[in-house]
């Protein structure tokens, strides 16, 4: 996640996401402990950035997430480019980056839940097939906190919306 | 996702979850669209079920995402048990079951995002590893929707907190 803290970009590796929506507006959701130093910067300027990470980037992604903006300056650590919104920070090495205005913060004892409006998404180019992504051309960094590792992307199992129907011609029968 | 509507119980794959927080108390997301029949179960009785798909439950977890249960009675797919909440059914064939009380919906124009307190997580003991998930065990099903397609998980990579070091090292020298 990157965003504009004190008037320099920062990044942090976010554990908690989610989707809430697709459709108008898409909305997402990151799940983000008090204390960090990235919340002051989404409130003040109510925009931020999501960046997926590919496989390589697994040193950058873990580091700006060990370390806080407070002390430590990451605003060198990646190639930035911006957006529409002009202060949400976005990672030109990840394949995909979405930029985000606040839609809301949804409040609770540990943690701000910032609900974010995608307003547009970048990708790299090489990862569109027929103009969608390929999921496993990006090689998304997968996070699992009960082993507190990272995980890779594994095979295609099945087509969605489909290898159900199997089972309505087995109860058919 | 497990609720009971009108009195039966009844099984929805959900691709638009999130995490919120985790301590107390632990909350996730479901956004649903506003038209499916689960959602009027979770209104009234304000408890659901998340159940974590393994692979070899592929026909069954897309079976529930392709048919609604307004017209298909899915209450006889899998074997059913409940915890202290009475009226969230859970699957017994998942490893990984978390029961929840309704915390909160997030109304939007076109999904309710249901906020669910986890008041218990039953899991399979083979899927345990001192007491903890492993998820290469679980073997979880991945929804990607740009392909439309159920993905595995691949291999880990790196352990998260550690090797992001690597990088504090560099900048340093």
């Amino acid at each position: 996640m990157g965003t504009t803290v004190n008037g320099k970009p920062n990044f942090i590796t976010i554990a908690h996401i989610g989707i809430f929506t697709h459709g108008k507006p898409n909305l997402i959701s990151l799940g983000m402990g008090k204390t960090h130093y990235s919340n002051q910067g989404i409130k003040e300027n109510r925009t931020f950035s999501v960046n997926i990470p590919s496989e390589n980037l697994v040193q950058e992604t873990d580091y700006v997430g060990l370390y806080s903006g407070k002390k430590h300056d990451k605003s060198g650590l990646f190639e930035i480019f911006y957006g529409e919104l002009k202060t949400a920070p976005m990672i030109r090495e990840c394949p995909v980056s979405m930029e985000c205005k606040l839609h809301n913060v949804y409040d609770t004892p540990s943690h701000d839940v910032f609900i974010g409006e995608i307003v547009e998404t970048y990708v790299d180019e090489s990862i569109l097939i027929d103009d969608a992504v390929d999921i496993s051309a990006v090689k998304p960094l997968l996070f699992d906190m009960s082993s507190r590792k990272y995980w890779s992307l594994g095979d295609e199992k099945a087509k969605s919306w489909n290898v159900g129907k199997e089972i309505k011609k087995k109860l058919q029968l």
